[in-house]
């Protein structure tokens, strides 16, 4: 990812039910989804007790224009009703990013 | 974590090396020193192809002082020698939280 902060993050933290049918099918296709939406930057996702997700978007427009997605809506209403017990969003402005490589 | 929003965040995500000996203890040992700084409000943290950890903080004064802590700065060096093929920290004003609960 190659953007120069300002830009933001959405932090997304869930706790996966037991009713995990038809989860990583739904949760490739937003994947997919997101990348093609405008102002949408990159992901980095990991999962073990809890799952993380961070998408970066150019703006909170983008944001919000990607919440209101007719097909992540029902992704989302989806999530609530069978693959979360819980799961918690956080909006953030990203204000400083450093890095190492070796 | 009961905190409103403004607080800040720090997203690092990191990919571990071969070389992971000592890498759970630190991990777990900072974790415990994270939660006596001052201003620290909580962590996630999750890891498969990579790690991601966030921790949450009252204000960037306090993850000054987090980054500087004398033990934290030896884990820091100790991870960019040993532990990490790369990582990457972003700073973030967490602005607007909302959550499901079953």
């Amino acid at each position: 990812m190659n953007t120069k902060p300002p830009y933001y993050a959405v932090i997304f933290i869930s706790k996966q039910s037991e009713a995990i049918e038809g989860y990583s099918e739904m949760s490739k296709k937003m994947e997919e989804l997101a990348t093609q939406q405008h102002g949408y930057l990159g992901m980095n996702t990991a999962r073990d007790e809890v799952g993380i997700t961070v998408s970066y978007w150019k703006n909170l427009e983008a944001i919000k224009q990607w919440k209101a997605n007719s097909e992540h809506l029902m992704a989302q209403q989806k999530g609530r009703e069978q693959w979360y017990n819980w799961y918690n969003v956080k909006i953030c402005k990203v204000e400083r990013e450093y890095g190492f490589e070796n």
